[in-house]
C-alpha cells in the first residue's frame, strides 16, 4: 500500500494544495491534492466514498465536483465545505486511511492549469518596486493616485500557462534607442521576469455589487507563485497612455498547485508599512493584527546548466495587502467570478547584503535602474546586457516558516524558459 | 404559416445577424438568426433537417452547434461552412421554405449575449477622437507610439452586458477638483458613453503564433455596436501609469445580434486616411482597395422621455483599420480564441454642421474638450454639467447604405440606461 510521506517538502500535511492532473492510465483531467511525493486523485477518493459524509449538505456530490478540468466548482462551494474536505484529508492521511487506489506518484502525473480562468488582473502595489522602477516607464515619480488606491490593470487570460512551459521571445514594436527614438519591429531585447504571487477568487462578487473588505478572505480560494514575464522594450513603447498590453500578454507562468487560504492563515501578520495617507474607509481592513501574509520568496535562474539565486523577498512587504486589492477590484461593480486570477504585482523589499548591495529586487529592470548586479555576466548576446538570454530559465519559489526558521511547506516551483523567437 | 418580411429594417435578408435567444415556451438558450420581425430558431431548423446537406463535411452536426448558449461553436467552423449556412438561409427564406415551427416573433424572444467571451480588448485608434481628447487624460499630445501601432488595452469581460441592461452609476476614488487635487471616494460625477463597434474572433490564433494581416478577415466572425461606458473622473484618477480599469470595467453594453462579415463585405472600402508614417510591413494590408468598412453610426440620448441625436460617425474613419488592429493584437503570440471580443475604440470624425459646430464626436468628453454643445441643457444636477444624469439612456445605432443613401440593413440598437448608484 502506497504511503505518502507527510512531512516531505514542499507538499507536507500542512499544505495540501489543490491541482488538476492527468495520468497515462487516465487521460481525463480531474482534481487532486498533493502530499509528499504523491497526489490523491480526489475524484477517485470521493467516488470511493471517502467524502460521503459531506455530500448531503451540498447540491452536487464532491465526486462530480472533482471530476472536472478545473477546481472552479470546488472553489465555489462554501468555505466551510472546503474546510471540511481539508480536515478530512488531513485526518485520513494521518490515520493511513486514504486507499492506495487513490494515490499516484507525483512524478507520474501531469499537472495542468488548476482553474478555468475568466479574468486576470495584475496589481502594482509594492512601494519598493515602484521606487526602484521610477523613471521613464512610470512617469518619473510615483503618481499621486498610487497612494490612495491599489493600482491595477486587466491582463491577458489566454496566455496564462502552467509550469513548465517554454515561451518564445515575442516580437513587436519598440523604440530602437530609448523613449521616442525611431521605432523598430523585432524580438524583445529586454526580456525580464517579475516575482509575484497570484490568488484565485472563490466566492463570486455579483455584477453591480461591491464587496465589504471584512469579507475579502471569504472570496479567496488560495495562492500560487506567478511570473509576470515582461518585455521591457515593448513595454516602454506601448505604455502611453493605456498601460501594458503585449509586453505582459505574451505569457504569464504560474505554479500548478493552489495552496488554500486555510493553509496560509497561520502565517497572517500585520502589514509591514503604516499606510500614510490613511486608506479610505472602504479600503481599511478592520483587524489591524492581520491583513498581510508572511510568505518567503526566492528567484532562481538556470543559465547554461548553472543555477543561481537572483533575489529573495516576502509577500508581507506589499504596501497594499491582497484584501485591500480585492476590495478595490470589486468596488466599481465589475463582478468577480470563481476562478478569476489576481496578480499581487511585483514583490520587492528593501533588504541589502553586508556590502550594501540590494538583495530584494523583484525583477531585472529594478536591478538596472538601481545599478545592482544580480545576473551572472553573460557572454556575447544579441540582446541588451542585463536582461534574459534565450535558454534562460526562471524559477520562483515560495514557502512558509515557523518561528525558528524551519520551513513548514512550500508552493512548488513556478518555472518557465525563454526560447528563441519564432 | 408565419412569413417574415424580408426587407424590414434593420434585419433585412441582406443582414441575417446571429444571436442567442430564449423564449417563454423554451427557456433553453439556443442560436437564432433575425429576419424582419421574426427570428429563425437555428437549433430547430437544423434539427428539422433544414441544413442536413451541410452536415457531413463537419465533425459535429449543426443542430448540436446551434443548441448552445453561445455562437462560439458555429463561429469556429470554417468560414466556408458559415457561408453555406448563410446562403441556404437566404435561399430558403426567399423561397418560403423555412418551416413555421422554426419561426418566432422577435417580440416574443429574449436576446442574450451572443457569445461566451474569453477575452475583451479595446483599441484607441480614431485620430479625431485622440485629437479631441488631447489634454490631461492622454498626456497633452498624441504619444509617438500611437502612430506606429494601434494602441490597445485589455478590458473587463465579466461586465459586458447585452441590450438593454441598466447600469448603476459606479463608486470609486477620484480627484475632487482636477488632476492631483485631494482624492475623494464616491459616485462618478462625469459619466460618459463611447461610440464604438465590437467584433468577435472566429478562427483562433494559437498561443505563441502571430497572424499574417492577409488572413485577418478569416479570423473575424462579425460586428456589433458597442458602448464603452466611461467614468471620466475615475479614469482621470487611475490612468497613471497602468491605463483604464474601473473607469471602463463597470460596464460595456453591446447590441445583441452579430452581423456576419459576409453581410459587411459589400461595404468594404479603402481607409479614409493615408497612414504617415507608413505602417510596418506586418501591419500593411496587401489590398489597398479595401481594409475599412463603410458603416454609418448614430448616438441617441433619451432623457426625460425625449429622444435627441447627439452625433453621427462612420466606422471607416478609423486611422487603424480592424484588420490592422487584429494583426497587432496577435503579434506577440498571446493567442486569440473564438469568441474574443475586440472593441474598435471610440469612432469620431471631423464633420461639422452649417454653423461650424462639430457633429461627429464619439463621446461627451470630446464635446467638453472642444467646447461643443451636444447635450440638452440639464436641469439641476448633483453631477458635473455636460455629462450623463441618472435615468439617461444611450442608444447607439449602425447601418449600411447603398450608393443612393438607401439603408440596406442595420445592426439593431445598443441600448442601456444609467441608474442611480447602489
Amino acid at each position: 500500500m502506497a504511503s505518502p510521506v507527510l512531512d516531505k517538502l514542499p507538499f507536507t500535511i500542512h499544505n495540501l494544495p489543490y491541482g488538476v492532473i492527468t495520468s497515462k492510465e487516465d487521460p481525463a483531467p480531474r482534481c487532486a491534492v498533493a502530499i509528499g511525493d504523491h497526489v490523491i486523485d480526489l475524484a477517485q477518493y470521493a467516488n470511493g466514498g471517502g467524502l460521503e459524509s459531506l455530500d448531503k449538505t451540498y447540491e452536487t456530490t464532491l465526486a462530480q465536483v472533482f471530476s472536472s478540468n478545473g477546481l472552479n466548482d470546488f472553489a465555489a462551494l462554501p468555505w466551510e465545505a472546503r474546510r471540511h474536505v481539508r480536515a478530512q484529508l488531513q485526518s485520513d492521511l494521518q490515520e493511513g486511511k486514504v486507499p492506495s487506489a487513490c494515490l499516484l506518484p507525483l512524478s507520474e502525473v501531469k499537472s495542468h492549469l488548476p482553474m478555468r480562468i475568466g479574468g486576470y488582473s495584475d496589481f502594482y502595489t509594492s512601494l519598493e518596486h515602484c521606487q526602484n522602477c521610477s523613471g521613464e516607464m512610470s512617469q518619473a515619480a510615483i503618481a499621486k493616485n498610487w497612494w490612495y488606491a491599489p493600482s491595477v490593470y486587466n491582463s491577458r487570460v489566454s496566455s496564462i500557462v502552467p509550469t513548465p512551459t517554454d515561451l518564445h521571445r515575442p516580437k513587436n514594436v519598440y523604440f530602437s534607442a530609448g523613449i521616442d527614438s525611431e521605432p523598430a519591429y523585432g524580438p524583445c531585447r529586454m526580456m525580464d521576469f517579475e516575482l509575484e504571487m497570484g490568488y484565485f477568487v472563490s466566492k463570486p462578487v455579483p455584477f453591480g455589487e461591491a464587496m465589504p473588505i471584512a469579507e475579502a478572505k471569504a472570496h479567496i480560494f488560495g495562492f500560487v507563485m506567478l511570473n509576470d514575464w515582461s518585455a521591457r522594450d515593448h513595454q516602454l513603447f506601448e505604455m502611453r497612455p493605456l498601460g501594458p498590453f503585449h509586453s505582459k500578454g505574451f505569457g504569464t507562468t504560474i505554479s500548478n498547485w493552489v495552496v488554500p487560504l486555510e493553509a496560509l492563515e497561520p502565517f497572517s501578520c500585520p502589514p509591514q508599512t503604516k499606510q500614510d495617507p490613511a486608506p479610505f474607509p472602504h479600503l481599511t481592513y478592520p483587524d489591524t493584527s492581520e491583513g498581510a501574509l508572511d510568505i518567503r520568496l526566492r528567484i532562481k535562474l538556470v543559465r547554461d546548466g548553472q543555477e543561481s539565486t537572483l533575489g529573495t523577498s516576502n509577500l508581507k512587504y506589499l504596501y497594499w495587502t491582497p484584501y485591500q486589492q480585492l476590495t478595490h477590484h470589486a468596488a466599481s461593480g465589475c463582478g468577480m467570478e470563481t476562478g478569476d486570477l489576481i496578480g499581487t504585482g511585483t514583490i520587492s523589499g528593501s533588504g541589502v547584503d553586508d556590502k550594501g548591495q540590494k538583495t530584494e529586487l523583484g525583477c531585472l529592470y529594478e536591478a538596472i535602474r538601481t545599478k545592482t548586479q544580480v545576473l551572472p555576466q553573460s557572454t556575447s548576446s544579441e540582446y541588451q546586457q542585463g536582461f534574459l538570454e534565450d535558454g534562460d530559465e526562471i524559477i520562483l519559489e515560495g514557502w512558509c516558516e515557523d518561528g525558528n526558521g524551519k520551513q513548514i511547506f512550500g508552493f512548488g516551483e513556478c518555472r518557465s524558459r525563454i526560447v528563441p523567437p519564432k
